[in-house]
């Protein structure tokens, strides 16, 4: 019965993405609108706060504060105010919450308290009568539709792309960049199946992978590696090109799986040396991104071309589809891996 | 001969901890003076900028602001300066760059970049004529003497007690919790020894190691997969406990170790659920720290009883020692992991 097929929903979900992105593109009027307020407060720093795939969508959102805002960020360690009872000065600070679920008690946790302390709060989820929309004095709805597999695809796309048309909102962009990704999106996933089916098989039997990325790219790299971890149970690290050249790179051997996304701009140029290193000590590279055809790799999947700011939004889904196939290759069921709910409670 | 005895100065270095600490503990009129020159400054938010091991005690300090001095704080990531041009105003923020070197040309511009957008900056290195040195307006000096082997040991933990030492200082405290750390942390070398030679041969053929932590103990968790990696080159991966319950708890299994730090207060307690999750995918728990007697697991080293604030600075020690005895057991030499240098040049 097709009805049980192991991975359905989770195959369906990648497939939706390209209309996903075009709908949220549609709205942008409405999340404008709350890129409105957020101008009208003139916040000084931003704090985001999120755990697991939406810890990356953050990430990536700290990117954008930092080049496209000019505003200094952080990401919360939810711990300091839930188990330290930290109650800092939020006067002039935007607090960013990100889940999909909203249902994180930890982060409701965060908002409220930071609300209380004087901060500007907004809630990026996808389910918006969730808590934490209703704790935050502002809501940004990412409308992916439910997601009914554990690992988390559609949702973390479209999170990013909400997160990317409030961050340009908020500097007066027209949203430009992001116009297109529906059909980009559409492109990349039909033109990246066959390296990706290819990267299943040669994959197959892989136990050690390590996924690495700079700049703009390297929330893919972390959301790449969690993804590969929770379906596939691969012992999966992401570290940054940097951080990887400070340490971990010892520990790459012919063994290894590195899976680079790169794509064109300045992360994926500044990439080329972190390459050349694990490429020294044998290491076979699975090169992901738009600029996967200018590096010396094993295998290349291929994405569509963007402006650098959004090319994350696009990357993850080969990714995702690997993720995928990998799972179902090794006898998993990436709709529902050992261990997991879709809600997960921490404090 | 000794003299190339592999590990020889990684041992050594190890060895030399309580006696740093004790000294550093001597020298906190000095780190006052600049603690002085912050409170006169009274920044509203504070940045910390760092690479590898130092990005872990970057970690610990952002959990030691927020919680210590009520300050909202986040971790720079250097590309957004180094590779995208991100100017911020920094007005009122404080920057700390942690680097054992003092040597990375990232860190120094983004040092030298937020200097001239206004933020108040210091250096935390343990090379005190160093470029950050100079770049920075004001500089503390961990002390930890030259460091031979390329893993960093005690320059690690001397970072960590530094930045305690500064932050007391800095909300003004008296560094009571510090004051006894050179005698614990000789007492929890000498008492974890049987537990780490137990640890050294359980361990000896794990290739997989996920380690993890809550609260303060997360940067000892972040640098024990780092010093496992680096040094026995195994494939160890670190996660908040928060987050490992949001996805990559799926991929642990009865070959995979957990390395659980666990120290007596809030973050130890958090644990709890996590270690009842992983023991119930059949991992094998080794729980380090001063709660590691409460917890259940299949092996336990014992870290001296400490105020949780400060317990990073002695966690870490018994996996130095850890990771020092298994790289020997596999065959490596500790001092000099292949692929890596002291100071690794990043942009």
């Amino acid at each position: 019965m097709t009805d049980q097929q192991p991975g359905r929903h989770m195959a369906a979900e990648i497939d939706q993405q390209p209309g996903i992105f075009a709908a949220l593109v549609d709205r942008r009027a409405e999340i404008a609108e709350v890129a409105r307020a957020i101008r009208d407060r003139g916040p000084r720093f931003v704090l985001l706060a999120a755990r697991g795939s939406s810890d990356h969508a953050a990430l990536y959102a700290k990117y954008l504060t930092e080049v496209l805002l000019q505003l200094p960020a952080g990401l919360v360690s939810p711990s300091t105010t839930t188990l330290y009872g930290a109650q800092p000065d939020l006067t002039d600070v935007l607090v960013v919450s990100v889940s999909q679920s909203g249902g994180s008690p930890d982060l409701l946790e965060v908002t409220e308290s930071a609300r209380a302390r004087g901060a500007l709060t907004v809630a990026v989820t996808n389910t918006p009568d969730s808590p934490l929309n209703g704790a935050a004095e502002l809501s940004v709805d990412v409308g992916a539709g439910v997601e009914h597999a554990v690992a988390a695809t559609k949702t973390y796309s479209a999170t990013l792309l909400a997160l990317y048309l409030l961050v340009d909102a908020v500097r007066g962009g027209d949203g430009r960049h992001a116009r297109d990704l529906g059909e980009l999106a559409r492109s990349t996933l039909d033109n990246s199946a066959d390296a990706v089916a290819e990267a299943v098989r040669r994959y197959r039997f892989v136990d050690r992978v390590l996924t690495t990325a700079r700049g703009y790219s390297l929330p893919s790299a972390l959301e790449s590696a969690l993804k590969l971890a929770e379906t596939s149970y691969l012992a999966a690290r992401a570290y940054s090109g940097a951080d990887l050249l400070h340490g971990p790179v010892a520990a790459v051997d012919a063994e290894t799986a590195v899976l680079a996304v790169t794509s064109t701009g300045k992360g994926g140029e500044a990439l080329h040396d972190v390459l050349d290193a694990v490429h020294g000590r044998g290491a076979d590279v699975l090169a992901v991104g738009s600029a996967a055809a200018k590096v010396s790799a094993a295998l290349r999947i291929p994405v569509a071309e963007t402006a650098e700011e959004v090319a994350p939004v696009l990357e993850i889904l080969p990714v995702q589809r690997l993720a995928h196939g990998l799972a179902l290759a090794r006898g998993g069921d990436p709709d529902s891996p050992r261990g997991l709910n879709k809600v997960t409670r921490t404090r």
